[in-house]
Parts: C-alpha cells; structure tokens; sequence
C-alpha cells in the first residue's frame, strides 16, 4: 500500500472544532476553565442588561459538588431581557448561533462563548446544562436542560416545561456543572469580578464562591451609559464576500442606486451618484444581477472613494468620562483621578473609541510598573497582558515626563476600547491586536490623563514646598517672638 | 416596541465566521495576509513530501498582477504526494476538512489553513483558487479553479479538467490571487522561509519575489527524519465525547472489553479487566449499549489509573540533533552548535518531545538578548514571540552561570516542540500556551546545550589565557636566549 492511500479525510462541525480545540476559546485547564466559563456568562448576562436599558443585579455562585472529582455547579442569574423559548435551544446548543451578529458594541460577538462552556462540561462529566429563563413582558417562566450533539452541532434537548410567571420576573438563570480548580482560578475570578464592576458601576453583583464567602458589590450609581445603535454598514468596512451576501439577502428589489443608499451608512443620492459612474455601473440595474466583476469593481470604489463621512458613533457605548470617575474612587479611594473619553475613529470601517482613566496614590500600592486595567467593549481582559496593544503602549510611555521621578509608583491606568468589532487575538477575548489606528487612539487618550496628573504632581510638591518652608519658618517663630 | 423584540437571531457557518474574523487566522491585514498566505500552502507542501519520505522540492513565488491595487498572484509548487481529484473541492473548498484529524504529528491539524487564504483571497479580488495535481502513482494530472460558498461552507466549482500524466510527476501547484502588500510582509516571509530552511535541511526551496529576486536554498542532506505513525488514543487523553465518538463509529461489535484493547494505546488484557472493575462494568457488555452514566465512570476511572505505559511517541517525528547541528551550522557559521533532543513525555495523555539546540559566536552578531528560533512541529513561529511559553523560559533562564559574562552575546536558542497536539493560543499558530509540562521540558533542553556552550568558553577562555601566558612567555625569550 503506497504512503498516500493511507490519508484519510474528514469534516467536522464547528461544535467538534471548539472540543477538539479548547485552549483556542480559552479552556486550557480546569482552572482556566472555570474562570472563563465565569466570564461567557456574565458577559452574557452585561449583555442582556445594560444595552438594554436595565440597571444590570447579577448574582453569582460555584458551588463544589462532588468530593471525588472537582466538579463545580455554576449558576449565574440576571434580571436581562430573557431569551425566547423557540431560540432557548440553539442559543445555547449550537455553536455559531447568535444575536450578536449586528453591526452594534456588545460584549459577545462570536455566538460562540456560552456553547464553549457547554463543550467543556460535557467532556468530563455528565450533567447536562440547566437554563431557566422569561423574557421581557412573558407571562411564563420557561425551564429547559440541554446538552449539545458535537458531531452534528445541534442541541439535544433533556428536558422542556413552563409555569406561570405571577411576578413579572424577567431574566435567565443558567446552571452548569463542570469540572473546574478553584483554588487555581479563584484569584483571576475575583479580579475579573472586580473590574468588571469598576466599568460597570451603575450594576450590583453578588457572588458565593464555592468557601462560602459571600461578597456582595453594590450599585454605585443609576445612571445608565446610553446603549449602542444597531447602524448599517460603512463602505469603508465592506468587502466582495458582504456585498454578495446583502444583496443575497436583500428585502426589496433595489436597483444598485437604491441598495447603496439604503443598505449603507453614509451614502446619499450624490455620492451613490459618484460611487456608481466611478465603477461605470448603470443606476438602474437590479442589485440582484450585478456580476461578480461588477461587485468586485464596485467594492474597489468604496474602499478608495476618500469623501465618506467617517462611521457613524452611534452603535457604541462609551463608559464616558464620569462613570470612570466614579469606578475608580470607588475600588481604589486614590487621591486622584483623571478620565478622558476620546472622539470616535475608525479602523478598516469599523468605528471605535478609546477611553482612558487614571488612578495616583491613596491606598494605592507603589510597584515597579503601573497596573494596566484593559478592557474591550467592557469587558476586563485578564490574561495574555504582555502581548496587548494596551500594554505596549503603556510600556513606551516616559512616565517621567509626566512628574513621575521614583521608580516605585503608585497609579492605576485604565484602557477602554470601544468598538463594533475589537480584533481580539483569539476567540478567548484576552488580547487587542495591534492596529495601527487604535494604537495612536490609546497613546493620546492615556497622555491626556498623563498630563492632568502631572498637573496635580507638580501642585502637590509646590504644596508640599510651601508646608515645608512654613514649618521651617514655624520653628523660627519662638525665636522672633 | 419593546427593546428586546429587536434581538436578531442569526447561525453562521464556520467559512462565515472564519471569513469574519480573519485576525483569528492570521489575517489581520494585507501584509499579515500574504505572509500568513505563504505560510500555509507551505506548510501543506512540507506536510505532503516529508512524512511521506519524499525530499521535498518547493518552489514559491510572488508575483504583482495589478499595478492600481496590490493584488499578488501566489504560486506554490511540491514533489508531494498529491490530492485525489474527488477529494480537491473540499481540501480547498470546505472550512474543517482535513486528513489531520489524526493522532500523529503534522504541521496542519485544524483543517483551516489553506481555506482561510481562500476566504481571504475572495474577499478583495475576483479571481478564483487554482490547483493542478497528481497523486503519487496517477496516470493523470487534474485541474481546478474553485472558491468557497461561504454561507454553505461548500465549494464552487468553476472549472475541472485533466489531462495524461506521461511523465510520471506527481505533486501539487496551488494558485492564488490577493491583496497584500509586500514591502511590509517582505522581512518575515525571508525570515520565515529561512527558518523553515534551518529546521529541514533535507529540503530545497526556490523562492521568486515580486521583485524578481531569485533565492535558491539548496537541499543540505538526504537524510529525512523519520516520519510518525498514526497512533490509537492514549486513556489519559479521553474525555467523554471522545469516546462516544469512538464508540458511534466503531467497525466492530465489540464488548467493552475489546474495545477497550483494540481502541486505545497501552491497554492489554490484565490492564482492561483491572479498569472495568474499578469502573464496575461487566467485561461483556457490547461497548454500543453502554449509557451515558456508564461512560462517564469510565471515564473518570481512566483519567484516574496510574499504571498506563506513558503515551507513545511512535506519532511524533523529531529533527534529531545531527540534523539540527547541520541547520544551525549551515545558515549561521557559528563557533558552536550543541543539540539535545528530549525523552517522550506527555501532557493531557498528547506525547510531546522537546529539542533544543544553541550557536554560538562566529558570524552571529552579538545582541542584548540571545535571537530566539520557535518551533511547533517543524513549523517557524515569527509573530506574538513574548507571549510564547519558549520565550517565558529563555527570559528566565540566567545565562551568567553559563559562562555569559557579558551584557552583548553572539547566540541564538533554537527550540522545537514536537506533539500530536500543540496547545497554540491562536489558530494562527504563532506562539505556544503556558502547559506546565512542556515548560519543563523546554527548560531542561535548554539548560542541557547551554552547559555544553559553558564547558565550550571555559575552554576558550583557558585557551586564551594560555596564549596570553605564551604571548608574555615569548617576550622574554630573546633575554633568555
Ligand atoms: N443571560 C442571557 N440573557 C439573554 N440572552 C442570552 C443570555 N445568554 C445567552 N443569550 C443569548 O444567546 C446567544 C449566544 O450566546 P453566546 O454563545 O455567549 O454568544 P454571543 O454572546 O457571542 O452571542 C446570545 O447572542 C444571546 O442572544
Ligand atoms: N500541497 C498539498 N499536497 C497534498 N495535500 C494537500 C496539499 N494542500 C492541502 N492538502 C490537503 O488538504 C487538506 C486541508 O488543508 P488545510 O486547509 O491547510 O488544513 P490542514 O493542513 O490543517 O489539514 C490537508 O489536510 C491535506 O490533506
Ligand atoms: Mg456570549
Ligand atoms: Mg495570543
Ligand atoms: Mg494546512
């Protein structure tokens, strides 16, 4: 038998991909494990709140339940929006399902992260997934337990009932059971909890971990960020393969003149007018039955075209400059802080925003380097530091300049990065890639803080200057006397 | 209307959500793209000649085929062993279709690789995917052009034909059209085809850039490695859908007994009988009628038992140090090149072996930190080097007990991991998750070679001083003469 005749080839589901594969979605070890299943569902649970207008209340807990084996029960319980209970089964058990794939600022937005947790639970014990949930205005309260089919990517459904819901509760209650190492992941999944709520001060938490320990973060504020829009796309940011895929999808007959005004952000009769004689395309001819050439032409025009408006804001959701105020002093009682929240921008037609919040002295702790607190679209990103745009820049930044002589310093600096699609380094969330855009974004946005706490350096040691020469002159004052 | 009636729920096929998030894979812009480009058809050619005992002979090259755009026509050529025809579609055409899913060592095993260039390359330029192949002993050479329905994650086929093979070629020539930029990719790809270069000496590479440069790297050995063989599954590497898997596509009836000796590596008969009564399961039990409960026992139980002979590493294929010595000796003229190549050792029941080799001197230029070679599976890795756990470990290692006095060293640390699963972080595969057991290794390779360069420059200094000593020696002989 010849080498060659021995290659055998297979396909496999996306369900299979993510199982085979774990370490890709941030599942390495059980440790590693536990903590993200933590975060994919409270981010979840961010995401079925704030965006939708809801002073987020989330109560967590992990409970051990076997002796034996380290197996984890882990329940996570919002006062969200509910999920419909025709969607229950494949938001939840198949892989690549989800409400996340508009152009709007959410946490999630591989449709991947909750099914990663489910993935896992099934490979090393056997209790299915338990989810409870009413959706918003829903006179019933519905209760599933699930499991996913890997090899076909499909849900298996155990179990399916309703009741009546007489309180008008809203929200989802998940349990998973998985096997975990809390002593390995406890101090991640503290730290996450925590900055999740210095960027999310206008939510409570309540957590019980598996000691018995229960603290409890409370709402600092009502005030909710405004939600993000869902926008149409930006010419900028399109390519052959999504221009094929909306007119395929289109709801209207348009002609391509009426397809680029309506379907696009930032296109109107004039420039669909140049857009169109640019890529020599006849206005009247049917979306539908542009060739492949003409698409292809016509994507050439858009990416060059330079007189767009930049894309549009409105699908983001800053944090803004008082709520990070508010974070910071709350968790770090600093003796200051400083914010800015920078215009929008935009990188290969994707708008994004960056943020920036410092922390200096009180019960700050000096270190040898700053603590970098990094977030995307919310989220505190915990892992892999070292190879973070953020952390790069940070680490270019002469803190000298700033007033900062010793080498020992106490200050927390915070990098929010806001934006329709964060180019995450890998499908765990834990790293922001390097573009080039959101790099400069990130350098201007900490220097701007920087220069308020060089302010507030160079005042304090005049202050202290001044106290100094008074006590000098104090000590004089028996003798003039 | 209620916010949450606004939540739109969409599923997407793995070709779509690779095709969105392309930074996932590698391309996150025209330059990483070309690079990555490279990278992967490549690797498919090395995959298909070397551990199929044929010296492999590549050419690639690079050409600009538009002068308003950057779109590059990339064409890689091997001696391999070819694609059936009835299989080319999908190798090309179907995002997680591979001949990979296997338990030995290969460059490729996400089954990702060449159809993330495809969907790059459909995304900004109109040209479909070419192929011409010959399997090994076919009478025929085949020809395609294609591309990816990538909400169907199916191929489109636009053109088959063959034609008689009379010369007895067999191999296969991959084309592709795309959008790069080749003044920002130019260093890596140089850099990347030199590494791979280092580590398979018994190659030869021709490599046309778009410049019209020409590079020949000529074949430095016939001595292939030896390849790996596909191996059973370990029992420390099973989980629960693991073995459900097997158990549902099982060619026969066997009780679980049988099947637990002819499914896995390192169970003979007194091993299954021990495993089932721990688990408590009657030896003849047809392994399909197993439940789910029972599964789960067996299991744990496997995962448990200390007695199993470690994972073999007949899947894995080393360079060897000879080889190795050869790569480093050629491409850097050092003063020394040591090599150790590790005993088998295992993580999560996946064999792995470390190499490690180290140049010294010569015509490397000295550097504040030694130059740092990675490699997964004869894979270079070139991008994301400090958040990969062989950097971690160089960092750590104090090279001032081995002889390194100065803050300027002339040295390069080349490490090669071998595995049937390599934990990458990302499916770029560009650096290697922190897994406690591979660190180990990684360290005790290093530190091996680095005490054969100690031994190497106490040696050389005594020399030294010897000549000194003789220098001083020779002074004084005319007045002692
Ligand atoms: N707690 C929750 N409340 C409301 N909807 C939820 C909740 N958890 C999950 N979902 C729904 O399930 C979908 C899939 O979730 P997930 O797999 O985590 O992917 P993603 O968050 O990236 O969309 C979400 O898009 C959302 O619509
Ligand atoms: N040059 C080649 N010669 C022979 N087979 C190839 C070649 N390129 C691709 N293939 C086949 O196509 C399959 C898919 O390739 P790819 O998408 O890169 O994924 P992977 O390499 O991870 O399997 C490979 O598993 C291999 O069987
Ligand atoms: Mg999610
Ligand atoms: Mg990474
Ligand atoms: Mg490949």
């Amino acid at each position: 038998m010849s080498s060659e005749s021995r290659e055998r080839f297979a396909s496999i589901s996306p369900a299979e991909f993510f199982k085979r594969n774990p370490e890709l979605v941030g599942f390495s070890n059980p440790a590693r494990a536990l903590y993200q299943s933590v975060r994919e569902t409270l981010e979840n649970s961010l995401d079925a709140t704030d965006i939708h207008m809801i002073l987020p209340s989330i109560k967590i807990s992990i409970d051990r339940v076997e002796i034996e084996k380290e197996v984890y029960r882990l329940t996570v319980e919002d006062n969200g929006i509910g999920i419909p209970p025709h969607i229950v089964p494949n938001a939840f058990g198949k892989v690549l399902y989800s409400s996340k794939y508009t152009i709007r600022q959410t946490r999630g937005m591989y449709g991947l992260g909750v099914k990663a947790v489910l993935l896992y639970s099934q490979m090393y014990q056997d209790r299915p997934f338990e989810v409870q949930t009413s959706p918003k205005g829903s006179n019933r309260v519905y209760y599933f337990r699930l499991k996913i089919d890997i090899s076909k990517n499909e849900p298996i459904i155990f179990h399916r009932s309703s009741i009546e819901n007489p309180t008008g509760w809203h929200g989802t209650i998940i349990t998973v059971y998985l096997v975990g190492d809390w002593l390995r992941s406890k101090q991640r999944i503290y730290e996450y909890i925590k900055r999740t709520y210095i960027l999310s001060p206008y939510a409570e938490f309540v957590f019980r971990d598996p000691e018995g320990n229960v603290t409890y973060y409370p709402r600092v504020t009502n005030k909710l960020p405004k939600p993000p829009e869902e926008v149409k796309p930006h010419p900028y940011g399109v390519d052959i393969e999504l221009l094929k895929y909306l007119i395929a999808t289109l709801r209207y007959q348009y002609d391509v003149r009426g397809f680029l005004i309506n379907e696009f952000q930032s296109i109107g009769d004039v420039t669909a007018d140049e857009i169109l004689k640019l890529a020599g395309l006849p206005p009247n001819k049917p979306a539908s039955k542009l060739t492949d050439d003409e698409i292809a032409r016509l994507v050439e025009v858009m990416k060059k075209y330079e007189k767009f408006r930049p894309p549009s804001a409105d699908a983001l959701s800053t944090l803004g400059e008082e709520l990070i105020t508010i974070g910071l002093n709350k968790v770090f009682s600093p003796e200051l802080v400083a914010a800015e929240t920078r215009k929008p921008k935009a990188y290969q037609g994707h708008p994004f925003i960056v943020e920036a919040g410092i922390a200096y002295g009180g019960s700050i702790q000096p270190a040898e380097f700053p603590t970098v607190l990094r977030y995307a679209n919310k989220i505190p990103l915990v892992y892999d530091e070292k190879s973070d745009v953020i952390w790069k820049v940070v680490e270019e930044i002469d803190w000298r300049r700033y007033g900062i002589e010793e080498n020992q310093f106490p200050l927390v600096v915070l990098v929010h990065l806001c934006s329709t699609k964060v180019p995450y380094k890998s499908a765990g969330k834990e790293s922001i890639a390097d573009v080039e855009e959101i790099e400069r974004e990130i350098k201007f946005a900490i220097m701007s803080v920087a220069r308020q706490l060089r302010l507030f350096l160079l005042e304090k040691r005049k202050q202290e200057e001044e106290k100094k020469r008074m006590l000098t002159y104090m000590k004089y004052i028996p003798e003039l006397a």
